[in-house]
Formats: C-alpha cells, structure tokens, sequence
C-alpha cells in the first residue's frame, strides 16, 4: 500500500467549529434528536479527531502532497439550496434549538476548526448535500490535480464520511480510511458504516498511512 | 406519506440474472469470499424480492407511474471501463471460479430476472460502478421526467443499493426504501446498511407504498 | 501532437441512421425549418463523413486505441425523458412530418450506420441531450478507461459536435477535432462553430490525426 | 414568454475585475493573442455590460427573483485544479504578460466588479472550467432553489457563456439569453456564438426580460 505523493490527496470532511466544536449547531442537534451522550460523543469525538488529523495534515505538508478541505453549508442565508433532507433536519433543529442544523456560509461557526485551518493555496469546497461528490466540484478539482488514491478523515463516519467515500470510490478513487482519522457520536454506528464499506475501501491507520507515505516521497 | 403518481418513480437495481439468480456470477463469488451461506442467503433473498417487486410493479404500472430499471455491467468485453474496486472484484473472482464478478452487457446473465422484465417504453439504464448517480445517466434521465420521490427496490442492500439510495438524496430526491423490497445475503448486513441511512431516507415497506400510491392516484 | 494509442479514445458522435441518413427524421425536419438545401446538405454531409469515419476506424482499431460510439435518443416511447429543447423539436417535428426528431431507442432509426456499426466490446452509450458529457455516462466510461485525449467525429458541428466537445474540454480532455470528419447542413455553420472553439479544442484533419497515432504505437 | 420570479434565476457569468475590467489580467492576454482592438473591445464592453445588468439585478431583486454568481478562478495558488486548456493559457499568458490568465481565489482580480457586487446570500460559486455545469456545482444549487428558467448575462459570450448556456440547456433549463447583457471582445464572435445556439436557448433582450419579469410577479 505504498502512497505516491504526487497522486494522493488528504481530504478533511466538514470539520467546522459549528459540526465539531463544542455548542456547535449540530452536537447540540445531535442532543435533541439521539440524547446527551450523543452530543459528548460527538465534541469528544471531535478533539481526539483533530489531534490524528493534524499529524496527518503534516505528513501531507511535508511529502508535497495534496490537502482538500470540505465544508458542509448553504450558499443563501435561508438554506434553500440545500437539499430537502438537510432541510428537513433545518426545520426541526430550529424548532428545537432556534438554529439550524446545517449553517450558511456566513455563518461564524461555517468555519474550519483553528487546529487544523487551511493554509493559503489549499482548495477549500462547499458542498450542499453530505457526499461531496454528488454535491460539489471536488471530482472536477482532484481529477485535475492528478489525484488517484484519496485519504479520507473527518466527521460523520456514518454521514458525510460515508457518503463522500461511495462517491470517491464509485468515480474512481482508491479510497482510504484511516479509522482513528474519521467517527461519529457513537462507536457502534462508526463501525457499522466502515463495515459497510469494506469491499471499497481500504480500511487503515493514521499510522500506516503516514508511514507509507513518507516511504514513498523519500 | 401520499405518493404523487405523477412524480414518483419505481427504481429496480442490478435485478440482473448474474446478481439474484441461482449460479450466478455474482453469489458464486460470495461463496468463494464469505462462504457457502452467503451464496444460498443471497439466491433465496433474491427469489423473496422478486415477489415483492412483482407487486411493486404492477401496482406503479396501473398507476402509470414510472419504473427504471438499473444494470450494473460493463460496455466493453475486458471490463476495463468499470471502476477499480470493480476491476479487482473481477480479478479475484476469474481465479476462484474463472468468471467475472461483474459481467459485460453481452453476458446473458446480465440480463433482467425474467419474472420482473421490463416492458417496452420502461427506461434501462446501465451503470459501471455501485452507485446509479455518480456512474450512469439516471439523475438526467428521473430529473427531465419530472421524478421527486424516489422508492428504491432490488440487490444489494449494502452494496449497489445504499450507493444508489445516498446518491439519489444528495442529488435531492425524497427516497423511500421498502426494506421488504431490498436485501442482500445476511440479514445482519442489510440492517446494517438500513441503520447507516436513517437520517436521509424513509424507510417503508412495499405494503404502505402500495396503498399511499393507490389512495392518490384514484 | 503524438497520439499515445493507449490514452486516445475515438468518439463518434449520432452517426445514426435518423440523423445521417437519407430519409432519416432529423434531415427531413431540417427541410421544414431551414428549407431543402439543408435535408439536402445534412445528408451529403453525412455520407463524405462516414468514408472518412471508416478510415479512422480502421487506423483506431488496428493502433488498439478505444472508439466509442454515442447516440441521441429517448429512453421512453414518449420522450419524456428527454431535455426540454429536445421535445419541443419534437412537438414541432410531429406536427410537420408526423415523426419526432428525437427517435426512442426503439425506433429502427436509431441504430448506427451500417457502413461504421461498432464492434462487439465497443462502448455505445446513450444520451438524453445533445451534450454527451452532461446527459450520458460517457465521462465516467472514459476515465475508468483511461483516456486522456478524444479525437471527436460525427455530426452535426453546431450542435451534438460542439456541445459534446466544450463539455469533453470542460471535463479536463485534451479535444482534437479532425475537421473533415465532422459536419452539418450548411458550411457556414460548420466554420463557425469551428470559430466558436478554436480556443480550447485542437482543429486538425483525419489524414494527420492517423499520421500520427500510426507513428506513435511503432 | 412570462417569467415567473420563484422558478427564474439570474446567473452571473465571470464578470470579475480581472476579466472585465480595465488592466485586467485577461484583457491583457487577449492583446497579446489577438491585438490592442481586442483589449479594447473586451474592456468597453464590460463596461457597457455593467450597465445592463445592474437593471437586471435590481429586477430581480425587487421580484425576488434568484441571482447566482459565478467566478473563473484555481482553488490552488499554482492553478493545478484547473482544466489543461485555462494551464495552457496561463503559461501563454506568463510568457507574454507575467500574470496568469485565469487567476486564483486569492489574487484580488478574482472578485467581482463592484457596480454589480453580489449581496450577503446571493450564491457565489466558483469553477474551474469555462462551463459552470461540467465544472462547479452550479447545477445542484440551482435544482434545489427550484430554478427552472435561467437567465444568463456576463463575458464573454464565444467563451463561458457559450459554454454555460449549452450546459445549462443540457441540464434540462430554458435558457434565455438577453444579447445585451452578454459580450466579448468583437461583435463578429459575440454573434458566431449566438447563432451557434439559436435552436436551443431563447435570443432575448434585458428590457424584455425585465418587462416579462415585472408582468408576472405583480
């Protein structure tokens, strides 16, 4: 499982303060929708993430490899070009929390947690659906670059994770998941997503990738 | 839960003799990866459908609502056009049992089961990779016919089924799964694959979507 | 312009028999709105094209270099499922010549010319609008194939031809257009969608085109 | 042709200080490719454009109409996202001016004219292609905004606007285009480009449009 540098590409799934931060809009969904260990689960979850994504995002750095950020949000302030399931999820969040569940662009907790912010010349994408293949131009831009195998991390494994991930392997990606790079509120519902995808992706580590990463670039 | 005749679409994936039919290519494959049991769970499951899609059918042609039928399939002998994982499937499976895991569109098992054929005028689509959104003309095809509610039948749960089913939300649709019309060859992993999308699409039976579909088209 | 054989694919655009050939439903259409000289022209048109067609088939075929083969059509008996412009053609087509202009799939019709029929294992893949790259699952097909650059024929210039390659150059091909194995009703419109490209396709003829996949698979 | 304001939407094409103002970096490169006229031409007629489309937009922000903003430009400071032809541009465009064609989000050129600035919640979307259908995701924010009729204006019409609008029709809109509002460096390619799509996009004009807008939402 040897990684070349040049055509692989980190991508970092919706780790916006607003889905992974504390207080954030969709933890505290999460509570009203599944109970109180569902929002813990998920800011945990959260900050163990970021610290494995971060030794990722320097790995990357180092061999010249490429980094995509995505971002999940709404273009218009009233979410009305999100599709109609996220708009669902709009509708009872305010009703529940007076905020929604998924944010608009201009939105403060729209943003990239600060440990792991994009650098200058990092593509950064909005999509308006959990997959961003079927709901951004990611496929256009890693397509371009050149990039073969994608490295996927960040939250919701069961959600945009997953989602994302089908479509990267379905346009024709050799998709890797390091587990411990990608999770959701609950560990069972983690595993069940990454089970359901084990005859399409390479399930690994941060580790693993890591090192064959830097095996490969030297 | 009414269903507009008019904007509701009946979808039938990958019910291809080679997928569900007793010696096919494909459940001769799972025998070889995941044992005998997988290969009977997945003829029998098959044979299940196949009656609830019978129904499915004629209630959505008295109705004069839409049905399409997906293929998975390759257009050229040598399998070269199918995704990756597609193509390593196909080179496992030759060594085990000599044959293709996923069969070219000259292959007769890649033909419709026949208790469920489609009729003339009825759209078949093949596909080259598990999910209908990201790897055929599908979305083109249900979006110019006026489609918005999607009811997702056919093989396999876990596999071409949630692929297609998480394309079809993030490419807007309302999607309903009769989880009496889907299924694969392990009861555990069709659960698993019916957990994984709750937050996104409907789960149904075949029973309720008849009669939401008959109350409204009368 | 070396044309590695391994990464060109041959496109061949609507060369059906609806389309190129005498008495086909477009040509006859064409004489009710543009008058006698363009069925006239369309079908002139289309047999000097197929000659030369023939000869880059042959050159494809003998380099090992792909051909795909694209078709214009309605998936339903009705149309229904075809892009807005395309049916209002065929509301106009049906209320002067009685047929549509767009034939079903079923429409004997539709088949490709004799004189170029594809071969057993050559993609065909359909489309539901003029452009292959925004109605059809052409880009998926080619890129699994590896293709990199599409040397495009067919008719006609200032519609299918010119809408598949804008969105063949947009999708990240390199797009030769042989010149001579290209066409429409009238020459004027032919150069100007010529014009219209010449930023972002390569015009070249099919005597060099064959040159030089000849000398590159030596 | 009644424009109703709810299914309507106006889209923006490029119309950024670096393509359609004075010094910009394309208008730069276009003296160098095609003379002084051209550089002169391209930037006269963004501003006569200007003009035009700020009736446009305050028609169809009193309506309550729709506007979407798009933008050409690389996500990456290197451009290596974008489609090989805007690359071959760019080194061009190095060579002669110093500056690439197409510039990155980051380079200051890259906003948009500030007469016709967008507003907080008016979609902004970036491609990396001359199309905005094959190469941003224009297509599913419009969707699922319910927009059905486009209404395309900005530069330059033998270049992104062509490429867009066969896109758009392609996609299953009705597209108008109102002549004024769309322009490039030189009449004769502005109506090349228009006859190469008379049959399928609507020829208008922004007073008919407006007129048309006004008429059906009082």
């Amino acid at each position: 499982m040897k990684l070349d540098a040049s055509k692989t590409a980190l991508l970092i799934v919706d780790m916006q303060k607003y889905q992974a931060g504390e207080g954030g809009n969709l933890p505290r969904f999460f509570r009203e929708i599944y109970g109180t260990a569902a929002e813990e689960g998920a800011v945990k979850k959260g900050k163990e993430i970021i610290r494995v994504i971060r030794r990722l995002l320097a790995a990357f750095r180092e061999a010249g490899a490429r980094v995509v950020y995505l971002a999940f949000g709404s273009l218009t302030d009233d979410g009305s070009d999100l599709v109609p399931y996220a708009r669902l999820w709009n509708r009872v969040s305010r009703k529940k929390t007076g905020l929604p569940a998924i944010v608009p662009v201009s939105d403060p907790g729209y943003a990239i947690m600060e440990e792991i912010a994009p650098r200058p010349g990092e593509p950064f994408i909005n999509k308006t659906a959990q997959g961003a293949f079927g709901a951004s131009s990611v496929d256009h831009v890693l397509k371009q670059m050149g990039a073969e195998t994608l490295v996927v991390t960040g939250m919701y494994t069961n959600h945009c994770v997953i989602s994302t991930c089908i479509g990267a392997a379905d346009a024709g990606y050799r998709v890797l998941i390091p587990a411990d790079a990608v999770g959701t509120w609950n560990e069972k519902l983690h595993e069940q997503a990454l089970e359901v995808m084990r005859s399409w992706i390479i399930r690994s580590t941060s580790s693993e990738v890591i090192r064959n990463l830097k095996e490969k670039t030297r």
